[in-house]
């Protein structure tokens, strides 16, 4: 309920001059906004929120997002009044090396955090995907509660600054989130009208409420200048904040106009104080308007401190509320409680080692045209039509190519309003298939946000050209380790026909180049089952699966010299040994190592090398990060120092190869952009040849 | 005028019948909105846009930019009707190699394509780039004219797709269009209601006509179902086009309902005809339904095409008018003539050579703090602000940075409205910095817009992290080869405290592996003078300079061993050379090769292995492109096979440096997330320093 008595007010002006101090320590940071969000960010902790600061991970708790990244001493210092983990001397240390408090939130860092934030748009649109989960979540636990009543309900609350509502994927993020009807999310947008160049006007002056409700969603307008002077009135938020968590049906937007700065006396409402300490003269003149001592630093008054500490007992009352709900909820929900415990261990199901698919050999030896083959996204579609019955935690769509992606498990529901339903895709508010549109960049951040801010894991598909779209997401939720899928298709110039602006040519390289992502490029169907096993054993940083559009051979495994695909998981293994001409295996003259589509020219490379009387390997390496992970014997038995020469084959730029091909070494790739051509031509124009294998390897070998 | 007469219907009719015949043929292809479409960009082609179909490039027409690129027969059918270069065996050619008519137009492939499209969003956001080109050229050219008088008034026109609509791109762009008050851009969104997953209600129900409307367009709305029957009224769109043109201060948005494939009888309003073929039944019915023989194809009624080609005549008056005009102006305007004639020729202008400021040196060779330095991004402020007088072309600004990106020449004015003038940006339509906000994905678009649709140089300035929000548009910059010019700063850890998600880490290796994409990392302010010199130099494709936040060096030059700057536009050269005891060049046993901050680690390692007697050369290499395209003689006197060991320095992945290091080479390099500190701790704790690269070459020679 509403308070904001004289203890809150001293505590929020407390936490003015804290942050002020805090930075004026540090020498630098942003002061602006957590001078002036302080009693916005105090009604949310002290007085709307659901939380447990003694229990950063309760799993009934609002979500708090900091799309404002920069502004972190808005939560740091929520998080200290709160006594969630954070004390003075951690604010002492703000953004210096070690601290709990860096300069942008850190997840996994700072125990509060939900994600990390900083790059701006990405928090609002991961929120998004924090609030689809929670949908979907409850959707699979407790589907018949009425709304409100569920130990599965909460509502996430953003800040969000102009910078984040000038960013594009907020504006994707922002109409699919109308779309969905997403009445659990509540967005505060801090209209303080500075930016970094500025006053705002310079660059942004659409009228935001009306892009909001041109989105669907429910809009207020709070304006503390609304008198003339500003006052801020958080009666007037806290009613707006009520209103948007009675509005069930929208998500809500309250376009909040405040001050920046505020009561800061020279440098209220300016771009000086957005990212710059105040100075020494500055702080002191609001320290004397906030009435505090300026000669004092990092004051803090016993009794205002315990005061916004006994925010804990509060939450206690609905902790315990909530901990009848749900001990309620288990006992009337055996098998679902049972889900949600495997979901909280983060254990595998039963069954779902067997679940993968093993496909049968379709492979023609002599190349010469008598196999059909099976297009790697194909293979990937069967088995997430494979995992659905095991698997509820598992869930996904694609941005308008469900078709082309084969990201739809069969037979499973949408997951949009009832109201929203077309002829080709039933389903419902807890539906399982998920449609993003045309925004790739969004559906990142919301799968980020879904493997986040629940139990779930989710993927996403597009084409692997368009990865360059969602490559902030992709980069945040590596930083953050978090576990989200991509499935990327139409993976080379192997598309075909569409042409250089589809043809991928430099992502697989630019992608591998992301620290903490795994690239998967399986060779054939049993790899892609693999893959996918391998991808959702690995819970600690997220993975794309890179698919062919174009059939490709399905390998005979265990039989006429192929390895089983199991190899897979470890990143790269030998698909193919050399052997002499007995047939016996014997140590490679030769190495061949290929990704996806081009392990079969590997292979047929091999068939003319071992003919020529080279002993040839083959190795398989659909992810060389998994193989870098792998230890330094089994690398080596892969890629042996044996001077054999080694030649790679894939059909992007080389660039990262020579890591591996080493000191005797060549890349067969391509190092410019493609046509519009079938596929075939491509790779025979530019030389992505089986020939090219064998002649790389026969000049590394001076034959 | 408005125009529809029975021919110009059969014309249409025509053109729909050979959009499927030739999918048909190729076997694949989007026919739908090709055939939808027709009448539209028939109106364009024929009654609205000013061209002359036998000059591609003439300096009056109005542009079109297709950003629906997978529609790119709705432009080659055009072409072919107005005699503007393709022919029927073109259409018959249509996604095949060598063909003028691949799957998404190609700017520079096929005369009359202004820009490659088919990544959803970028076409529409350049459009306002090139809506940015129009007004500041003529602003340089003729800025007194009455608007509507000049021989540099022209409109762009753009029809875009509900795929565009969605992407944040396009939303970022748009908004910014509707700030600068875009008259002269006008689009025709067509809403189909259909996208790859049918029924774009899936994904997709905002309100676009309003949130058009918040951005501050013109919005109208023609309904071609108002009726309840599908109507083409043409003779609507005319008028709304008219109304379009007629609004001079806001661009336009004009909202048609179509429906996809009409009158195709089976497919149209589905999926199924965006993006296959029709089949043969589907063919012969949609040829039934408009009066053609369904035995036939690639029929074209003589006739019908005279009729079309006679556009040819009609633009001739106009283009004759113009003429006259543009003969007026250059009578009355012979300096501006010259600048004129100079950009036409791709000239660069008097004075440039010497414009570009040379850097006293402030180096230390102690290392011991004795010089201050200067970053890499001031001197780029100051390069900009010297060539600001000389060269009247090249104008940018930043995505909100612009302090921290030093993008602002001194005194110039900011090309805004002038009633979005604020107190610390003042200016005008005309001005010359640009205000992009925080919207870096679309600026990129816009810069390569300008770059493309006027005679213009155009940079942008934003942190080196946010590079992957611009990746899209930096890529189809770098395949279309236009000129667009990024300036990236804040370019490692060295920017210290904002941490993880601010620090570049992959970008290096990531924009790197960008095919045709120069990359241009300074190591101090000379460097700097030079990058930008080599950069305005060329034109063949994009660049961006990597600058950095902290202070660097400046070497001295011709002295102390040191070498002048110039080799920065080689790409690497020899910063010092391996010296004996006596200080004779010899040949170096060590060659320490380093980008931008890191180069001075080299310099200091060299002094560390020279006492040891190992006598060592420093390569700075600041552009390895520039460096790739070098000939082999000078790369070899860079990087000779001397058997030397070789280290690269550089805070970011190693990925692509094994290239350059060779078979006894190693890198020191920072292969993992930064953290928030300051920048000397964190280079100290990454063990990024003179004595990490020192012992890498120890170890290499065995030492």
């Amino acid at each position: 309920e509403y308070t904001y008595s004289a203890v809150d007010r001293k505590a929020v002006d407390t936490l003015r001059v804290l942050a002020a101090d805090a930075v004026e320590k540090a020498g630098h940071g942003h002061p602006g906004t957590a001078i002036s969000l302080a009693p916005v960010a105090w009604q949310l902790f002290q007085n709307v929120m659901h939380h447990d600061p003694a229990d950063a991970t309760w799993a009934g708790r609002d979500r708090f997002i900091l799309s404002a990244g920069h502004s972190s001493l808005t939560l740091y210092l929520q998080l200290f009044a709160a006594g969630a983990g954070l004390e003075l001397e951690d604010l002492q240390a703000l953004r210096t090396w070690g601290s709990k408090t860096p300069g942008h939130p850190e997840y996994g860092h700072t125990d509060g955090v939900e994600i990390t934030t900083g790059p701006l748009g990405q928090g609002l649109a991961s929120a998004v995907g924090f609030a689809f989960a929670q949908r979907r979540l409850r959707g699979l636990l407790d589907p018949d509660a009425a709304l409100g009543t569920s130990p599965f309900d909460h509502h996430i609350f953003v800040i969000a600054s102009d910078g984040d509502l000038q960013e594009g994927v907020t504006s994707e993020a922002s109409s699919l989130a109308g779309h969905q009807e997403l009445g659990n999310l509540v967005v505060i947008y801090d209209d303080n009208e500075i930016s970094i160049e500025d006053d705002t006007d310079v660059a942004f002056s659409e009228d935001v409420a009306a892009r909001y409700e041109a989105y669907g969603w429910h809009v207020q307008t709070v304006d503390w200048l609304a008198t003339g002077n500003y006052v801020e009135d958080t009666e007037q938020l806290y009613t707006a904040l009520a209103e948007a968590k009675a509005q069930t049906s929208k998500p809500s937007l309250i376009k909040l106009r405040t001050v920046i700065g505020w009561p800061s006396p020279g440098k209220q409402d300016t771009g000086a104080i957005h990212g710059s300490k105040l100075g020494g003269e500055e702080l002191a003149g609001l320290k004397t308007v906030l009435g505090f001592d300026p000669e004092q630093h990092f004051a803090v008054d016993d009794g205002v401190l315990a005061h916004a500490r006994s925010v804990g007992e509060r939450s206690a009352d609905y902790r315990s509320t909530w901990e009848e709900a749900y001990a309620a909820w288990r006992g009337a929900n055996e098998e679902r409680a049972r889900l949600f415990d495997r979901l909280t261990a983060g254990e595998l199901p039963e069954g779902f080692a067997e679940a993968f698919p093993a496909f049968e050999a379709d492979f023609d030896a002599s190349f010469s045209g008598g196999a059909k083959g099976m297009a790697t996204r194909a293979a990937s579609g069967k088995v997430l039509s494979a995992l659905a019955p095991v698997m509820p935690e598992l869930w996904g769509g694609s941005a308008d190519l469900a078709g082309s992606n084969n990201t739809t498990m069969d037979g499973e529901p949408s997951f949009i309003p009832a109201s929203r339903q077309t002829s080709t895709w039933k389903g419902g508010p807890y539906g399982r298939t998920l449609h993003f549109g045309i925004r790739e960049h969004a559906a990142g951040s919301i799968v980020n946000g879904i493997s986040l801010g629940s139990l779930l894991r989710a993927y996403m598909g597009t084409f692997l050209i368009f990865s360059d779209y969602q490559r902030p997401a992709i980069r945040i939720g590596a930083l953050m380790g978090t576990p989200a899928i991509y499935v990327w298709t139409h993976d080379s110039i192997g598309l075909g026909e569409d042409g250089p602006t589809h043809q991928p040519v430099e992502q697989l390289a630019s992608l591998r180049a992301i620290p903490g992502l795994a690239v998967v490029r399986p060779a054939d169907a049993n790899e892609v089952s693999w893959a996918w096993k391998t991808i959702l054993e690995k819970t600690d940083g997220p993975a794309g699966i890179v698919l062919s559009r174009q059939n490709l051979p399905v390998f005979p495994r265990d039989e006429q010299g192929f390895a089983g695909a199991e190899g897979t998981a470890r990143g790269a293994y030998v698909l193919l040994e050399a052997t002499d001409d007995s047939g016996s295996a014997v140590e490679p003259q030769a190495i061949l190592i290929g990704t996806g589509s081009e392990v079969q020219l590997a292979v047929a490379a091999r068939d003319q090398l071992q003919s020529e009387g080279v002993p040839t390997r083959v190795v398989s390496a659909p992810s060389l990060e998994w193989f870098d992970a792998q230890d330094e014997s089994y690398r080596a038995s892969v890629l042996p120092d044996n001077g054999a020469v080694r030649v790679s084959v894939e059909a992007g730029i080389a660039q990262g190869w020579a890591k591996y091909t080493g000191v005797r070494g060549a890349q067969v790739s391509l190092e410019h952009y493609g046509a519009s051509a079938d596929f075939q031509t491509l790779f025979r124009e530019y030389g992505i040849t089986a020939e090219a294998v064998a002649a790389a390897a026969r000049d590394l070998l001076g034959r």
